[in-house]
């Protein structure tokens, strides 16, 4: 029998599959603090062959994103348990031969398509619980998107927050930030079945196949992170606020290209 | 000890109280669907001294709400696991010493600070999972708020679909529908000790204090209702389809007043 | 129109509502931390008429509950999502004209059919997340009923984690603790729909109506309680631990009783 | 930098790693209904170089489990959220080189590391909400693990209920069915990066390294499949229900093994 479906469960039609084949189509809100911490510590996070970004190599992301999401057939739309998710991720740079990349090292969701995506493409996701304020069409409940406007995030995940943020709206901006402004590069990993290193491992490059974005906002940031047994983003810590962010964007995904299939012997 | 706090629990400072003392603000995204079931359908919801509408008594209307909310303190918009709630919520419509009211009979919300306000406010409620398509600043994954945009809604409770709903719009409205256009007229009830009746029961109205809303847009709907051994909201059988209706609004509540208080003896 | 159903929504067949008539029956593994607090603090949270218990004013109970529930007819037992839940409630004592009774004044439940229990029986509920170690038929991934047998739990809401706890049980014991071994006291209220003060109030007591026990086990018990902005429970310090306890008990709860109806005068 | 941890995320400590290596341990609750289906409807579900098994190839296991687990170090005990978990699972039966093995062909878990784990074991889970009858203490609300005892569970994704079954017991029984027997034969997969088919695939086998279990119990069962547009579930129609069972069981688990890696040329 030959198997459809772009991921696991596979079968005769495809129509289980946890999710559907590229390309992948996203609309949401991006509330992004960017922020200094020491070196090493993003250094600890960069397997071989990559190593830190030459210039401002502490540079940290902590991205709340707010998204709708669909494949080409748009029929997620329409029952948007299937649609809407949200997410917060760490982005770091590193270089790979001489190029520079944005890196997600840690990243949690709240959906289960969302996880198998981010399996795909080398994101490495958690579930999570992710909120961040929401610009609504009337200010009764809620920040214009302007000066002035204040937006709040959390994440927690294991019943412990995780980071919670404050931004407050300046001025519009150049940009919505620059750490996660390069393709991404990311490894994909499968550890082997008798628990010796890895069955499959890859470097893989990544970005946005067609994207659009509104006007940046910039402004001031506070940022607090939290110990959890189980995560290290506190160890990330936060020596010097960059600045806070907010965006909405839309987004095509479609596919990447391996960087390196890697040596997976141990 | 004096205890404070607008309900429960009440302590000393009021601080961990469910809910704090209206007003309430709401910024949202009311996706609605109205139908016509057999008038004797609603009739069985509405307890004496309320009657059927005069006019158009089998008019039922299906309204999801996506909602950003907050107290005057505004606090809960920075910690936005506090604002945020996603309501399904059934109206129907009565007649009360000769006035037609608004009548919530049926409403899943999915946060316990809204089912607080549903119990002063005497709406039903329960939780349940809703979702209903957003309109995103871009519409890589999301529809147009316009001729054309097609919206989708889905309730669930107890791991069963109890709704769903497409609606595709076409045209500017006058009004965002007729049924949940008045005042509500709401019971409010509490169990007596002994099982024997209400302790305490009352006829309340309630309405906003102060309302904005965006252009109506209205089209057309499809709405399908499922069975749940502990709901009825199938028995409001859909006869005929009126419209479809997306509006987003903000909302200032504080309060309503009593009608009657009931007579709860057995 | 007659209405039908214990609580709300009523209807005409009382199907739709969120919870039947008593008497309601419970199956349940409770775990138990007592510690002594400042009496202080548990007077503030102690309304006229009630007052401190007269010997060890300042002990407290922190129980975690791991249910099964259902009404007389068992038929919540083949749909499961409608009878299990968790819980996790903080018990004092409190005098009453010379009566020493416990007192719920903190409690979060993770269903809303255990909320509006709470509701009806002057528990003051939330929504939190509660997990405790359960024990097992075998020991791969589970602690023994008995001496070493180690069991955790813990208590969040908002996205935050309220308290952790862990018990090693060390002996059987007479008792599962002393705080939550009277009928309960608590007040039912109802805020008036002006904002004005309460439409309703009332002292009640309740109690099982009937009750089944396994043995208790006691043992060693660590606590910590954090902080929260819309939570009150880590006011109540842990100054000194009394014990930790294991008992799993059945329940039937029938109804209780009015003390009095409170004055609601403004 | 030298990366550590099982799974992904890595990182210098590996104690972000979202399960840690092997060995895992379990303790659990099976609530198991057999029933045959048409086998040209199993067939579809068995890739190359699988096949039908021999006997009863229309052979089919729907299994509910309410599992505790932890890893080696037993941490995960005493912080619950991180060992409890519900899963429900479709197995059927298959030849590969003449031996016959267990094939899970859909599964749903509603834990992350539970997500994760089954990535690495090839088992293709999904997020669901599942419950089952909980055997408690005391019979206030539970049934007896013996004849008579009667056991619901149901499953449920994306808010739509797939499948709800009534296990009444009748007798102490030899086995525990035995559809779910044998080794487990799963792919893992991994797709490429840039769309064309898989980067990885391999098929494996793997069962529990110990295994201990308390008596089996058979009865009657019920059981009901539910249509969903992206479950195919039902598409595996109950023509004949073979029995039900209930046991307790502790497992461990500790890796696999390779059969072949598979070609993924396109």
């Amino acid at each position: 029998m030959q198997m459809q479906g772009f991921f696991f469960p596979r079968t005769a039609t495809g129509q289980s599959s946890l999710i559907p084949s590229p390309p992948w189509f996203y609309s949401g809100d991006l509330l992004t603090v960017e922020y200094r911490t020491d070196p090493a510590r993003v250094a600890e996070l960069l397997p071989a062959p990559l190593e830190l970004a030459p210039e401002d190599p502490g540079a940290v992301a902590l991205i709340w994103a707010d998204w709708q999401s669909c494949s080409s057939s748009r029929e997620e739309l329409l029952d948007p348990v299937r649609s809407q998710y949200k997410e917060a991720f760490v982005v770091v740079r590193c270089s790979y031969q001489g190029t520079t990349y944005s890196r997600c090292v840690y990243i949690w969701v709240d959906k289960d398509f969302a996880i198998a995506r981010g399996m795909h493409q080398g994101y490495p996701k958690k579930l999570g619980q992710m909120w961040q304020t929401r610009p609504m069409a009337f200010p009764h409940a809620a920040p214009v998107i302007g000066a002035g406007g204040v937006f709040g995030a959390t994440l927690a995940a294991g019943d412990r927050r995780l980071a919670e943020a404050v931004v407050t709206l300046r001025e519009e901006s150049e940009t919505n930030g620059f750490v996660n402004a390069h393709k991404m590069a990311h490894h994909r990993v499968y550890p082997a079945m008798d628990g010796n290193g890895d069955a499959f491992a890859e470097l893989i490059e990544s970005g946005a196949s067609a994207f659009a974005a509104g006007p940046a906002w910039s402004g001031d940031a506070d940022l607090r992170l939290f110990e959890s047994p189980t995560e290290e983003l506190a160890r990330l810590e936060v020596h010097e606020v960059i600045g806070g962010y907010f965006r909405q964007v839309g987004v095509e995904w479609n596919g990447g290209r391996s960087l390196e299939v890697l040596n997976t012997d141990e």
